[in-house]
């Protein structure tokens, strides 16, 4: 392999394809596509008819099975990184069975610079290929567009953050404009929520879109309800919000 | 006019377009195009350009004079509202002028969201249409793709802010990557530069597009000299860059 390239196909929707993205699937020799185990079979599907619709080129198109993270490993970082160790060696065993192949292509969900670690597992291999990135609608630009908003108040800064670290860390400073990604479970629950508005969408993009919007104070208990039982339904979620508050910062 | 579609059209590669921003200009009975005067003629004819390239179906292609911003106004706030007026006032102008078209689009550069003043001229519509987003490829993530890097730490958030804020405020707490757009001019020059890389591109994605990356305190001085020339070179310039100093904030 001498050139690695890391093509964001954006957030379910086939159409979120640039036609940057359609010749890069093209002009690979080899495609890599993960399979993620039954539960996200469903994200294995679409990359499957992605390539399906658009590659009217000779594309190999190979799958392979992603390892699964420790997650009992006591560092949660230490498993992590062990983890895209053992995904790049994946890479490597399934690229070794195509030795012709100079080109490969990975499909990466949504834009591959944000919360993902394609790039970072990219980096851990041998000899270094040539890497390019074709950028890809994100999650958070398909839910700024459901919702026909902006994203930033006029002039000002925006935060995109975890879900994690808004727990942990509170609404931060500074900053009157949240998005907020990777939350296992609504943690704008831990804000008072007075004077903010959400803006909330699962499967973004996707047949089975959901979005709501309001007063957090009013629209927070209907989004949690709504997640449980788009989960229940669906066997996982995927959502994303946008909080603003009343201009505080300066 | 009973609906607008904002489209984004990505950041000057025509190959940014979706396959939904496709569909989009082609169902339209109406696009706009403004004409921003002679020294910005390049991105008229890019709009142009994009129309000419994608359009199948019969769509009429309207130009329209963007009104100027009043720069003489006291108040810059109070100065960009009228223009806004300004500018919703010449599209109903010229939608009059089509008064069979009832879907209208216009080509919104990058995405509709990101510091765009599409969706608040929308909003001044009498009477108001039903509006339609189509995400487009961001000058941010055309930035990341340049510089084939993730915009987090992992887990970790980020600022996308604009020049102004940063020389006014300085870096801010409790986060360790900035995303600068709207610089007028260099505003990293206000930052201890030590401990920081800046990854920066101008055109980015487009022909003439330059990137220059590496420690700020060596680069900074760089991207002035590379800044200054390609802006006297082409008599416009657009810039975009992303800080990322060592972790600090926890
Ligand atoms: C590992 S990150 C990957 C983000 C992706 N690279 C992007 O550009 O959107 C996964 C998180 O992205 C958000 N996300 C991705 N796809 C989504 C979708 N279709 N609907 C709602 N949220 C989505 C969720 O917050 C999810 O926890
Ligand atoms: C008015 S904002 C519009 C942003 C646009 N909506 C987007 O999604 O990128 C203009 C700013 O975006 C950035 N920008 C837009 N296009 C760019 C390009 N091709 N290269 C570098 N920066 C660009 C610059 O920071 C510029 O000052």
């Amino acid at each position: 392999m001498k050139t690695l390239t890391l093509i964001g196909i954006g957030t379910g929707n086939p159409d979120h394809l640039t036609l940057q993205a359609i010749k890069a699937l093209n002009a690979a020799a080899l495609i890599l596509i993960p399979r993620k185990g039954p539960e996200k079979d469903d994200l294995a599907e679409l990359r499957r008819s992605i390539c399906a619709d658009v590659i009217t080129a000779p594309v190999t198109i190979a799958e392979f099975d992603l390892p699964k993270r420790d997650t009992s490993n006591p560092s949660y970082t230490q498993g992590v990184l062990d983890w895209h160790d053992a995904i790049a060696e994946a890479w490597q065993a399934e690229i070794a069975r195509h030795p012709t192949a100079q080109s490969v292509a990975l499909l990466v969900w949504g834009d591959p610079s944000l919360y993902d670690s394609t790039l970072r597992i990219a980096a851990r291999l041998a000899p270094q290929p040539e890497i390019t990135v074709i950028p890809g609608i994100t999650s958070a630009l398909a839910l700024t567009a459901s919702h026909a908003i902006p994203v930033n108040e006029i002039g000002a800064p925006f935060l995109t953050t975890t879900g994690r670290h808004l727990r942990d860390h509170g609404w931060p400073d500074g900053v009157d404009t949240l998005v907020v990604m990777l939350d296992g479970g609504c943690a704008f629950q831990v804000l008072q929520s007075q004077g903010i508005t959400i803006y909330w969408a699962a499967y973004v993009g996707m047949e089975n879109e959901i979005a709501l919007s309001g007063p957090l104070e009013t629209t927070g208990p209907k989004i949690i309800e709504a997640r449980a039982a788009a989960r229940a339904d669906h066997g996982w979620i995927m959502d994303i919000y946008l909080l603003r508050r009343e201009a505080k910062a300066g």
